[in-house]
């Protein structure tokens, strides 16, 4: 498959000499972008940025759903502080409460260990492997059985892969399976807290600007990699040393202005810009909706059950956080749904799509009943919309979940490694102990059972036919349940179990179904029952997403050549693979009547402060901001010491805690959200609302320096002007 | 007295060439200030605009509590639609709601008739009289007797006044009592209402925009002045014709941009900018965070007890209005005052005055104990805040306060007229009686019976010392009352008394105190027992008034003395009295990282609309916008038709439906509004966030020949490009 890649500039309307650049692009795209990015401002050579082992996509670090990037020759990383956020939680308690309080070690040793299961990647290569995965399958496989031969041969790559120690490896549908790609990353699995700055800095305006601007959140943390005295990567050890990048980035005190070129390395999440119109659909008439209500339901149930600042919401802020962070933005994603016309914007594309297969030239022979084939598997998808809904959202509850992953593990390993499902292998082991021992952190029996009882209820209000009678039996519910009566049960189910303890938990790693299958314990036993209905909806799912796996690379095929036939670009939808994404600093008009400018400053930080969570500035940092202590780190333009800056950049979900680089690829901050009005941005990128909001380096460098003392840090970074 | 006048002319922070001007001006003053406004854009001659028998003046009405203008020869008025508001629901019933659908009269037969109560006034003099309401006043009379040797001396002047025919006369005292004027307004009291745009355009953003920007509100109604054949004002009759104004504004259809002249002239009501900082301390810190809450607390208490669009609803709209409109403006002046410290500023600026009074010259002597006698008063004042503030409210519970005003205006009635208390005058009767009458139209027993219930469940948590017998006595109260028994009390007092029936209200007027006294009505017993406590709390706050009114222009004159020192300007507070002000068209940074843009737009209504109330634009209101049927009133700088604008003109409350003139005193706009963060320029005029909303007369335009076809009144109308 050839492509020609077109970046896509287009001005935007109301702001004058506004770009916006729409793509996340995989490396080896940018050398065909070279021409673009120069012309915004790039320095480097986009030959070599497409080089993974090269500067500075050698200095990009995969941070386990985030993103983050080597900024010392001693393994220090800088990532999102929200990122960063278990880890610290995991650190904090009631007497310690790092948290609250923020963390600087002084010296090595008092750099807090790893966190179970935090490890982070650097990404070595990325080959593609569409032959090998799909030629080898036979043409008349169909549903559940391509899906697993897709699996299996995916499986076989990633196992040849990961015979060399020390990296991981994983292939990626990109295109919705119309290409595959090989990615090997070299794993780092000691990875220590080196400093955060407080809550009131690094969470400062909490959840309520969370997704806004005007920002003025800290959103930074530092983390150090070691390995082992041989400089191989090693599992935590007094013995390990720092480790040393080859290459890392320098930090930028002097800054940046409006307009100025700015680019993200990083690993963007999943964005939905191929999908139909009719999925579109789906998703923002029906499932945003709901799932905005379910989340707030839920947010309701803990924030009832566990006072704030009690031990127990320490342990539910991070899945509090979570909840939040997605009600808000299904919030938005309806909200722009019906403001932008985006539905009716993407029929219209759509049918031009369909007019022009119909057109002149093969496209109708080669394209021409693909979209009724996939309509009815998205049918088929969206059958139980509600109670897949609910079902999915079981898993914020852990005595559940725990009991089906536990009893699915055992069913697992009764099957050869390469055919267990994916988090159920060998590889995922580690990971999958190391759940098991966060739920110290993150488990309290009575809000889990109160989550539980929300989630039951909700399903005891379904329509008969989406039923489930292992559940009506379990829970004794009928279609009409008594709260009361439910509670009960629950109560008694809650005193009985063992799951609660981390030693039980552990035990039953060990354990043979049959052990499940005999056991007394509630969860154990639900899970047990349960297990056949799961198994079954998994295969429908499996013999539905097999199909779709063969139809959307042929509906894509049509995207790519319709896009192309009219000067517009393919870039594949985000996957969590590595990519880059460039342009401009720049404001943008939230509404009509309103422009938001593109940098917030310390004395905007200053007035919005309440004294109260989460616009509690300390009373240091206001005097120092009163006293305009600005150290070396204002800027003219904008008067003050830059806090956060808008850009166009092209990001979504993942790009988190990515470097924000300036033409040199030096860092002058860090992205960490998007705009309220840029949500959307995953299904449409809309050039007059997708902003991203960065931290800027220089007010990283400012609390650095002025407010935590972390000279220590400062000395070892590099830091340019 | 002799004053100098400075304009205060400041650079507004972070909007390069913004002006501010502060000042709510007399007329009398403008020629002092005629080099400031002609570099401002001012084409007029200020010394012209003195004159209140001269066009401006003469076209600018009183719109009680609101302000309007004529536009045209024949007694059309235009007001801002939330002015009209009142008489637009009288005239609105479930059959024909034309406060949602709006309303044109085609002919002037069709104009509705006036709504008992409702008159205008347009400024004939204000002369200064100060020396006839103190000169006379021995100087041993003290408190209440002072008090009312004022209104005394006041009323006989307004008596006197009011010896001509259709002239309503008072006298208003200026600077907190230093000077008096009296002011002489002719009264047109046949007022009908001619033309309405629907609610989705006049209320369009509704509470959830009110205050807000940006904006997209057509604020505006037109009603039309009549008077009798011989020209002279009369009551309302079919044989009245419309009333011919000297002169009146024309209508500009080509409008403002960005920096350009405009001017105010209208009633603002009260402003507070000459108060000590103790009392700001107790507003800001007591009253304000209080009486927002109890606001709240009646919101909901009106919204559970009818159903939206119900007839009950229909009846308290205007109430909610009213209570949501302060609740929200009390909530910005708390949030204000913590952001902008006002109050620190204050006391600096009150220590400053004072290190001036103790220094050099005689000012010590002349002012020195000034302060300290005003401190005792406003403490004393201040003593019963929470059991005030919830007595004060009880003005919105409509059967205790019409039995208590009967009852008051028989005993009243005892007196001559002069020495009655104001309001139960023989001039005040026709608009007792219309208030009576409008209780048709907004009370429901029900509702009002909640309300009753929530303020007297608010006074039963008082503490022992601020309760009164007579309450406790009639309704059962100990300070520990059960809710149920409250309201099976309650219920049988509405089911008794007669005061829900229009005539049962209207017999009383007629009977002597001891009717009252001997009445079985339970609304009537109980204004009886309360009234020698109301008395006996006047009498009081008459004491303290009446020292206060010898006080305050004492403090008032060292102010004035100490800012003429500083070559500060002199204002005085609003007073509801004719005022003119002055500014530019300008936006504003509302936060750090956000400018709100001087205009808005049709396109960005359009992005407003939701379909659901109060974003309910019309379907063919979205089809003309969507179509950009534009008409002749789009602007080009603005790309559209500007919807509302921003200025920095000085307002407050009552310069609503002020008519927004250009330099040439023609009509550009219609103040309807302030921004959310001018609202704490009530008290502290923030060069940097005081700003004033008004519709643009192109979108009145725009709305009246495009959706409405209000082809009539444009033909009407001098329309000037």
């Amino acid at each position: 498959m050839t492509k020609r890649i077109l970046p896509l500039i287009l001005a935007v309307a109301g702001i004058p000499g506004a770009l916006a650049v729409e793509g996340m692009w995989q490396p080896h795209q940018l050398p065909a972008l070279a021409d673009d990015m120069k012309q915004l401002g790039l320095e480097l050579d986009a030959n070599t940025m497409a080089d993974l082992g090269a500067f500075p996509m050698n200095a990009v670090i995969n941070f386990g759903g985030c993103s983050a990037s080597f900024v010392s020759p001693k393994g220090l990383l800088v990532t999102n502080h929200h990122c960063g956020y278990g880890a610290v939680q995991y650190h904090s308690t009631p007497q310690d409460n790092i948290l609250q309080h923020g963390f600087l070690a002084d010296t090595l040793a008092d750099e807090k260990p790893p966190v179970p299961g935090y490890k982070i990647w650097v990404t070595e290569s990325m080959v593609e492997v569409t032959d090998k995965v799909i030629d080898p399958i036979g043409r008349k496989v169909q549903g559940a059985d391509y899906f697993d031969a897709v699996e299996r041969n995916k499986k076989a790559l990633v196992a040849d892969c990961e015979q060399r120690e020390a990296v991981r490896c994983d292939v990626k549908n990109f295109h919705h399976g119309a290409r595959y790609f090989l990615i090997t990353e070299q794993e780092i699995q000691d990875v220590r807290l080196v400093y955060t700055p407080s809550m009131s800095v690094g969470k400062y305006g909490g959840d309520i600007d969370n997704w806004m601007w005007p920002r003025h959140t800290g959103d930074f943390a530092f983390f150090r990699a070691y390995v082992g005295p041989d400089g191989k990567p090693a599992p935590y050890s007094d013995d390990n040393v720092p480790y040393q990048p080859e290459r890392f980035l320098k930090v930028s005190a002097s800054g940046l202005g409006d307009g100025d070129f700015v680019m993200v390395a990083g690993y963007p999440g999943s964005t939905d810009r191929y999908r139909t119109a009719e999925e579109v659909g789906y998703y923002f008439e029906h499932y945003y909706p709901a799932a905005r209500e379910l989340r707030n339901e839920l947010i309701a149930t803990i924030e009832t059950g566990s006072e704030p600042g009690s031990a127990e919401r320490i342990k539910y802020e991070s899945t509090l956080a979570g909840l939040a962070n997605y009600a808000k933005n299904f919030q938005s994603m309806v909200e722009s749904y019906g403001k932008t016309g985006f539905g009716p914007a993407k029929q219209a594309r759509q049918d031009a799509l369909w007019t022009w297969v119909r057109g002149e030239g093969d496209q109708a022979a080669k394209y021409g009943n693909v979209k009724a084939e996939l309509d009815r598997l998205i049918d088929q998808q969206w059958q139980h919309l509600e109670r897949d809904l609910i079902s999915s959202y079981f898993r914020y509850n852990r005595m559940t979940s725990t009991a089906a992953t536990l009893y699915r593990l055992a069913l697992e390993q009764q099957k050869p490694d390469l055919e267990r499902k994916k988090g159920y292998q060998e590889r995922d082991m580690e990971n999958f102990v190391a759940g098991l021992k966060r739920m110290e952190r993150n488990y309290d029996p009575a809000v889990d059972k109160a989550i539980l009882h929300h989630l039951l209820s909700r399903y005891d209000a379904l329509p008969q036919a989406e039923r489930q009678p292992v559940i009506d039996r379990i829970f004794g519910l009928n279609g009409e349940s008594d709260p009361q009566g439910l509670m009960t049960k629950l109560d008694a189910m809650y005193a009985t179990t063992q799951l609660g303890d981390l030693d039980a938990r552990l035990a039953w790693l060990e354990q043979a179904p049959d052990a499940f299958e005999q056991s007394a314990d509630p969860f154990i036993r639900f899970a047990v029952a349960n297990a056949p209905h799961v198994l079954e909806k998994e295969k429908k799912s499996k013999d539905i997403n097999g199909e779709l796996l063969k139809v959307r690379p042929k509906y894509m095929a049509a995207i790519m050549a319709y896009q192309q036939s009219q000067g517009l670009p393919v870039y594949a939808d985000a996957n969590s693979s590595l990519r880059l994404s460039y342009g401009t600093v720049q404001g943008y008009s939230p509404q009509d009547g309103l422009v938001a400018t593109p940098f917030t400053t310390l004395e905007g930080l200053q007035r919005k402060a309440t004294g109260v969570e989460p616009f509690d500035a300390s009373a240091q940092q206001l005097a120092l901001i009163s006293q305009r202590q600005y150290g070396p780190y204002a800027d003219k333009a904008v008067g003050s010491v830059p806090v956060n800056f808008l850009s166009d950049i092209d990001s979504t979900g993942g790009n988190s805690g990515s470097a924000t680089m300036n033409g040199r690829a030096e860092l002058v901050g860090l992205l960490f959200d998007g705009v309220y009005e840029s949500i959307i941005a995953d299904w449409d990128f809309n050039k007059q609302f997708a902003r991203s909001i960065h931290v800027d380096s220089r007010y990283m460098l400012w609390v650095m320096k002025e407010l935590d003392g972390a000279d220590n840090l400062l000395k070892e970074m590099v830091i340019v002007d």
